[in-house]
């Protein structure tokens, strides 16, 4: 069932520690086959060495688990939410990587410094609230994904746009097309966090990129006439 | 005499320098047997590279060597008390690894400022006073453990809820249930201490995350009702 | 066409992940013939795992494509500018490497603090200023090449002396006599950036270095009667 | 000629790059050979990746080239100093490396904040001042050297206890019995420099270690009752 799909979560898993973004078990990555509706996802807490392509869990939208032998990621339901909310993405990565997660401890959204961050994310990073109580002690989960989805409606943020997103006190959410793509942006990221970090360091009265170079640089890569790369090879 | 138990300490020792927690040698991680009392420790100053499982040292709970041609750890006095003091662990660690060793000589307590933190430890990882002169020329190793065993105490902490510490002026201890899980919560605190070191530098009036959201992470992982990972793989 | 050129500018294209200046494709490196005035150039948004000599773009200095199946980086306008106006260059590097960027995002110039610096650039690394509305919307990445010029031209800077820029939101450029040698300058370039950032951390009311050690150390590798490394070697 | 000595300090200048202290060719080990007055120190400015054991240029103390057919490091003379300087040593080391670099740059003294340096190096790592217009042009490496050694000799530094020095706007010195030492301090003080610069971000109205402390893990690992690794192993 959906072994293209497994296979491709479990590739996109394993980009993870690859990519420097993981320790442990700390992340997971899913991917979503909008026609049947379910999707795949990590199972909960298993290394990375031990990891394969069999062990993914197909979940339904409705939260139950279609098929797999292990429990899925305890972040799931997050997941669950934002491929209801928004139809566009196709794959979901949640990680602690380091630098992005320091931002979400700190609670600030990452101003956009310049066309790195341009290149992917349109305007900042934002960073939601905090969980209350209830919203805790209730179905934290769920709800997780109810604010992040909330949060982007408030703002008018389109999530094709700004594909990331940071959780206070707890780490970032990216998303894409697909799970490559997913994880493509949490890269990216991770990168514009740390740059982020160090240049405010490096000048306190540090302003975020004039508009029009945010636009230019977004567009290149995004708009309408984007120039950048090779559209053949796409 | 305890081979499986030496083989076991000897490759927690080996996950140091793989998970980048040492510079030559310093670190040394321990386990012992609760049924015959007697623990196995990293013999003092080997290069990790040459170390074997035989070379482990076998010591008993009054700090006689039982077993083994070489020298204990030099920490071995602080393993013993610690034993000693807190049945219920299995295996303890020491480094010098970065960032907990930079929190230490800042003799500052890690504030809980997200869930990767509260996974793994409940409220801020203590950092324990620099010995007196007295204690440290009267018995130095042996006063470290007692300290540590002391503030504990003093403060009400349980080891496995808070299972590391910060001595001010030196460096981090981890244990855990055996030493592979010893090694796995220095690695935890690690990545904490990197994390809440750059939060604090993007946000100087950050806060700790809210006790709530402190409990729910904690109790995900190690509650009664506990939902993280594979039952059936543990 | 230019087959020997291609390889070296291959070479150096795949230095850069070597060197750790690039995370995906966010760099490029050209080298120009001067004898036909035409310059190769890495291909838009290729992956440097999939990169192949062939791939390399042949572009003339009016900005036409002579050979290749694939688009130019989409920085090449600038590369051409650079080349056009510094006939005293051979090899041109673009990147996103991480302290150089940050330094680039804070919009400020790298003071030269030591010997390291000194050895390399001399003086200041500038940072030029971002492009105006205008100028982006216009023909940014060959606005780009003229703003590099220009400032050079009016702070009176030789760019062989000084083989190393930043583009203020953006990031840095280096260039050499060749590719590799603009790819070392980039490399020198991250080094710089990073022990600017520290130092200054470390001693917030340091100053530059003198300007007799910044005099001394330059014209120990690159003076007249330079003694540095092997002649016979060169 | 001293081929013994020839392969030790080619085997002391490749863990240079092994132990991340060096970029390029920014860096060379030395080590003398007490009974004739000669030393061995790596050729000037050759790439680490084509360094063999012939190529070490044998020097004897007045500076003349003894053996070998390139130049010797372009800091020989600084080198040199210190052998005539420091009878007790045997091998001797200068870097960029990062950190240390950085202090150097922020022209301060390393504090002692902890056992780890303490463990090594007894009291701060001294920052000497920049040298004079003078002393830069007329005999520079010389006079590096004896900067050092006065500065040593002012302050009531034994060479053997404080084996690394800082030089300002340069970067550092580290020496010991042999190359194989005199690497080992480098990357020890590069640790050091690291924890520190962490460690004072953290608390800014941070501490030195108290005294009792850096006297206690000084003489466990150096004092006349070490106690600290393996006699037999030494």
């Amino acid at each position: 069932m959906l072994e293209e799909l497994k296979q491709k979560v479990y590739e996109a898993n394993m980009d993870l520690p690859r990519y420097g973004l993981v320790t442990f078990t700390w992340g997971n990555v899913s991917a979503i086959d909008r026609e049947s509706g379910l999707f795949v996802i990590k199972p909960s807490g298993v290394d990375y060495d031990k990891l394969t392509p069999e062990m993914m869990v197909v979940m339904d939208l409705n939260g139950n688990k279609v098929e797999g032998n292990l429990n899925p990621s305890s972040d799931t339901a997050t997941h669950l939410e934002l491929y209801k909310a928004f139809p566009e993405i196709g794959g979901i990565v949640h990680t602690h990587s380091s630098y992005a997660t320091s931002w979400a401890q700190a609670g600030r959204d990452i101003p956009c410094y310049g066309t790195t961050h341009a290149d992917y994310i349109y305007g900042p990073v934002p960073c939601v609230r905090c969980l209350t109580k209830e919203e805790i002690e209730d179905a934290y989960e769920e709800n997780t994904g109810h604010l992040i989805v909330n949060e982007f409606k408030r703002l008018g943020k389109d999530p094709k746009a700004v594909p990331v997103v940071l959780c206070k006190n707890h780490g970032p959410f990216a998303w894409g097309k697909d799970a490559k793509e997913a994880v493509h942006n949490a890269v990216v990221l991770e990168e514009v966090a740390k740059m982020a970090y160090r240049a405010e360091t490096i000048n306190p009265r540090i302003q975020p990129a004039p508009q029009e170079l945010q636009d230019k640089h977004y567009n290149r890569k995004h708009g309408k006439n984007a120039y950048y790369g090779q559209t053949t090879l796409k």
